[in-house]
């Protein structure tokens, strides 16, 4: 039986290849693509998800979302890593379809309302339409199936701060809103996601077996290569957004840890997931309060590459 | 030429092995202990810093100073990890000498200007004694030769909350002050300790070496090695504080990363020390306008801990 899903989604160079996988996996069942600011502005996002369903021969509903933050501001999109149009500045193909004329947050709702206990949500960039959709219906935390989510750090530091993950840096209110929301949850982030490097020599495969839309993962990749040679000096990506799908359909490639997360909200450590292992105690109660949720802490990197170019190719 | 140092400290189990070494290694000129609370409360470190010094028949002043945090309220001492009376709860002799008249923030202005740009601070407590001398003497920031901290965590996740260390936790205001006071500094913290085990056999040695001293310091590590064993699985305790005495004496056996810190001085990752390294951008400029110092991130604890065992037998 395939998984239902909800790709919440920030395209973005490697939402795209998450997408392709979720596009073309046989056991993923994509109900629908929603989109927010993150990557790219949340127009952009919409764009690029319908695109690249498009590409694939598929039609998806895609459900427009949040344009920014809950509570902050928004900071400007991070163009020199994704490209302006989230794509690396290739040109890209005209897009036919249209958005679902619902919000994402609605489209979340109703679609878990009409397959209770059924659907995953999975999410992989700032999770502001997942906020949205528990503030619509709160009941979708007993619907769910289970929430997947791209973000975080424990042990390996941030990216766009020395302790803070992007995605949940980008919105912390939604972020401990959702983290703490008391459903199934998984937490996929930097601890792992920094141990798969996806090689050009991957890339080539994938290009190689995704025809019009292998031409578009190949094309940003090679943009997105350049800031991951200039800025950590390795030649190849880390597949971040891939990674939650092979987390959900590969789950033996990775070592979890169950415990209790916080999200800083405010402050020089704003954005930070505060992982308290379950059990563990220390000197106040306050990090052990929140629900428990599974943290994905070790992963076989390469294995996860392989996956993903295997399923690609 | 030994380093002439003061030793700010709060004995404690391990500071009591820090300070026999202190007292006993040829390559340290002891100024002074200054006392703190933290794994006792002030009275008690002072006590006890006059003991081992007594016991290593040696005339040292020792300075009490903070009895409580700058700002927040003070968690109770953890009698549970180093004893009631901070050496594990064994039977100690009297004490025959009296405390210096003087708090130990103007011992440190004092002794710091008496022999300018000589002298090393050191502190394995809450800094609040650090603090405290910045507040009467800013000037000296430019005469001590350096500092060098035993506390924080960069990516080893803290010990007593899920991210801050107990040092940085009992007092964020004071760390946040003396870490970023712009004075050569060296934080050695969990990233390194945790590395370092001071195994049973290591302590028969000390034992056997230090007469009456190894005594009071192999009866108190068998009190500390029943919380290690209980609580973290080892045979065996971490030297917390001789490391900054090991980092001092033999830094080649540690990895250092320069760079930027800040200490978050309240919410959920409160005494957190959020470490950016020199050069590397972030989404803000925020984290990187600390005065840069230098961060411990790697270490030969095998080494360190013969070290330890080498000096004391």
């Amino acid at each position: 039986m395939p998984h239902p899903i909800i790709f919440d989604t920030d395209p973005g160079v490697d939402d795209a290849q998450a997408i392709a996988i979720a596009l073309r996996h046989p056991d993923i069942e994509l109900l629908g693509m929603t989109t927010t600011y993150g990557n790219v502005d949340v127009e952009t996002a919409t764009h690029n998800a319908l695109l690249l369903a498009e590409l694939a021969g598929r039609e998806i509903p895609v459900a427009q979302g949040a344009a920014a933050p809950m509570v902050k501001p928004r900071h400007p999109a991070p163009a020199h890593i994704h490209g302006a149009n989230g794509l690396g500045n290739i040109e890209l193909p005209a897009v036919r379809g249209r958005p679902d004329p619902r919000s994402a947050a609605q489209f979340i709702v109703d679609t878990v309302n009409a397959r209770p206990g059924e659907v995953t949500l999975m999410a992989v960039g700032p999770v502001g339409n997942l906020a949205a959709a528990l503030q619509l219906d709160p009941a979708i935390i007993d619907k769910v199936k289970q929430v997947v989510i791209m973000g975080g750090s424990v042990r390996e530091g941030g990216n766009v701060t020395p302790v803070a993950e992007a995605n949940m840096f980008n919105d912390p209110d939604a972020a401990a809103r959702v983290l703490t929301a008391g459903w199934p949850l998984t937490l996929v982030g930097l601890d792992v996601t920094h141990r798969c490097v996806l090689t050009p020599a991957h890339m080539a495969r994938i290009e190689a077996g995704q025809g019009a839309l292998g031409e578009v993962l190949a094309g940003s990749y090679a943009f997105y290569r350049d800031f991951y040679y200039e800025f950590l000096g390795i030649d190849g990506c880390c597949p971040h957004d891939s990674c939650a799908l092979a987390w959900l359909l590969r789950p033996e490639l990775f070592i979890t840890s169950r415990g209790h997360l916080t999200v800083a909200m405010s402050g020089d450590a704003e954005g930070q997931t505060i992982f308290a292992p379950e059990g563990r105690a220390f000197i106040e109660a306050r990090w052990s309060r929140t629900p428990l949720v599974d943290v994905c802490l070790g992963v076989d990197g390469k294995a996860v590459s392989d996956w993903i170019a295997d399923t690609l190719a």
